[in-house]
């Protein structure tokens, strides 16, 4: 059926505007609405509907719903939008909706807090979710221990499969949500014995003992092994989880595969975040403007600073500059080009470093094979940037002075660049964070200083 | 017991190069070892160890190894390893590695390959692995179809729970490696028509029929699902597995959790390779000059004519250049912090896009959003640099043209990096590609004219 053009443009406007419906929904506290929306939106529809709502609205949102559909909710969106939302809720309903999330989620939640509002919440919350969320918060978000979660069935290694299963038929639904792929075995005190494939249980009789029937000296880890390490696991063994335990192999809790690819995606996203100069943490615009200022600022202020200082290589040269301003045309090229070349190989090292493919201490190497490359790549583009001046001013020696800078600016940077990620590495520093800006300092200001020291030295073949 | 210090330097030398125990190994053709060696590795370790191999160690390697070793090591290593490491050897020699894979990492494989040496491949490989590759070739790496995996179990709806139980233990080796936590009725066309929870098959009596116990009407997805479709209802939903099929929900496959993670940390890895510059492929330095030189001449070549472009806006305004040479000193610094700026707002858009908080047509709503925030920041970076000039030569105007042309540059660069985004993503062209160097000319090119441009306006207040 054709539409007038008005009416089509009406439709459009709230087809593509779907966070009007949540906030009528919301202001007319129509909670059926609220879970239809809910429950028929992407999640990124969601998560970008409730940042266009006023900071009343979404607060009502959060009374508005029932513990459990806010609890998936949180699930859902953004650990930077969750806390904006829940920040201006009472300790006891931020409690409430914890208390319906899987407890390594619990952990997460409660971490997201300052820690007296974290206490608040914790003491809030359901004696057995609070335990577990607090045996969980204590493990750094990237390791076994973080990622862990405690859902997860045992069974003694005693009696046989019939009890086992009877067992398992009493709580069904308790255990709706949980990872059955396999039940661990665990002594009197706790300790993890073995693994009984969830498999093996349907393949066998009811009273086949369930000691025959648990497959012994089980793979496991500990609570502090390393994303890496989980990552290097899952790799060589197909398995969907891994029991993790203490020190006295008792069973702590289980890390499944998903959770660890997970993690690597966001340590990935993270990653791409600090390289791009947000270091002050996640930053949505739906925030308000003094807080997404600050966030930038910190490494704008930075930068600042570091562009000045290799700029003052150009001001000791003023006199330099003044008799051949051609060279002014090519300072901004002789930057980006060392800036590019150097971010390349900032890059190769990160991905090598993350695979594994090189060591820290391997710099020599890592030095060796980008001489050789700076070199190559450098006398390439210094040929074409060195041909670009000699063509535009008639001047071979500026030709020669701007293209030598340039090579030797590229192989610095390179250089720098390949090796700045195993140094920081080595100092326990954050690679995506600091190589940048320590590579753009250094690779500019060599690259002028070299351009400006050469001009000086050719000085009288220069002016023109 | 303490060795002398020669001694110790010579066991820690060996230890930190175990790649020299895997020559030797090949070197000596001891698979024993060489099984040692991989099995008691980290895939990081082995994938380095394989790197420093020469070219003719790295194929006798893969001559020594067993198939199925083989397999497991191709499963392991990146994928722009494997290539090179495969290359070498023969179709036949490939296939049989090949056969040993599972289906999905098949067709990933043989997908690495120009398309006549992968036909050969196809069809040296067992006819029915061969046709499972060939099927999910087809489909883009990215969705559902080349993610989803062939190997699933199915039950028919006819039939007791008992009959499906003994079906599962004729052939308990055969589905070792399957994800077992769901059977899929299918009807005898092959349609799908429930999923049967194997926790169902374990808590059930043998004659209970299958026809109540399959859970009908069940979620699937179809085969040209994407990425982020695919992470939103894995987000929505606990399971760990959904089920792929055609138009005629003939079932074609099955999608694991943990694969659409992985694909996910791979897609993140990819983008920050490509903001990087890494535009022609993934790196390794293992790999020849030549093609390390090509994959970042690609990039290069591209940014010397870029930078070159908006240096040329500084030719235009050699003469007033002449006279105000401390505008020389400001310039890479403007272009420097235009930089930045512009690639924080690329960061926060790019970010903004994958969770859906934003969608391509909202360019307004960005543009505004990064219009006060780029005033806001604009005005107290172009502020500090401001009075740096000032203090500097001790002349007002220098510091007014100065911080006046890095504040629009800082406006203008923000705005840029926070549209460019989302206008490339609906003109369908990658923004991690192609932002980052549209964004760097235009900051640049802007920021040269502002203070070039001021600077010729407030010309007799500058001359010093």
């Amino acid at each position: 059926m054709a539409l007038p053009e008005v009416e089509r443009g009406a439709q459009a406007e709230m087809q593509t505007e779907p966070w009007r419906e949540l906030a009528q929904a919301v202001d007319s506290g129509d909670v059926a609405a609220l879970n239809d929306f809910l429950d028929a939106s992407p999640t990124g529809e969601i998560a970008r509907a409730i940042s266009r709502l006023s900071v009343d609205q979404q607060r009502e949102l959060f009374v508005l719903l029932p513990e459990r559909q806010a609890a998936e909710l949180v699930d859902e969106i953004p650990d930077a939008q969750v806390v904006q939302l829940l920040r201006e809720l009472s300790a006891d309903r931020i409690a409430a909706i914890a208390n319906h999330l899987p407890s390594d989620e619990q952990a997460d939640l409660v971490n997201l807090f300052a820690p007296q509002q974290a206490d608040e919440i914790l003491a809030e919350m359901k004696p057995v979710e609070s335990a577990d969320a607090q045996h969980l918060r204590v493990y750094p978000h990237d390791t076994a221990g973080g990622l862990m979660v405690k859902e997860y069935l045992t069974c003694p290694e005693t009696g046989t499969a019939g009890e086992v299963v009877r067992r398992l038929r009493d709580k069904i639904d308790e255990y709706e949500d949980y990872d059955v792929q396999y039940l661990y075995g665990v002594s009197s005190t706790g300790r993890l014995i073995g693994v009984l494939p969830l498999r093996k249980l349907v393949l066998t009789r009811d009273e086949q003992p369930v000691a025959d029937l648990i497959v012994r000296d089980p793979y496991y880890l500990t609570a502090d092994t390393s994303l890496d390490e989980l990552t290097d696991f899952f790799q060589r063994h197909a398995f969907f989880g891994v029991p993790i335990t203490d020190d006295q192999q008792k069973l702590l809790g289980v890390v499944r595969r998903a959770d660890v690819e997970e993690a690597r995606t966001e340590r990935a996203d993270a990653s791409l975040r600090r390289f791009s100069g947000l270091i002050g943490g996640e930053e949505f615009r739906s925030m308000p403007l003094y807080s997404r200022s600050l966030r930038r600022m910190t490494w704008l202020s930075l930068t600042v600073i570091l562009n000045l200082i290799s700029a003052s290589i150009i001001a000791f040269y003023q006199d330099t500059l003044n008799e051949v301003i051609a060279l002014a045309v090519f300072l901004p090229v002789i930057s980006g080009m060392g800036g590019s070349s150097g971010n390349q190989a900032i890059a190769v090292s990160m991905r090598e470093l993350t695979l594994g493919l090189i060591k820290p201490y391997e710099i020599r190497w890592v030095l060796y094979k980008e001489l050789i490359l700076g070199l190559f790549n450098g006398l390439l583009v210094g040929a074409a940037i060195g041909c670009a001046a000699w063509v535009w001013k008639g001047n071979f020696y500026l030709g020669l002075v701007v293209g030598s800078a340039m090579t030797l600016s590229i192989l610095i940077a390179v250089c720098l660049g390949g090796g700045l990620p195993l140094l920081l590495k080595r100092l326990k520093i954050d690679p995506a964070l600091a190589a940048g800006p320590v590579l753009m300092t250094l690779a500019d200001a060599s690259g002028f200083f070299f351009a400006l020291s050469f001009a000086s030295l050719a000085l009288h073949h220069l002016r023109i």
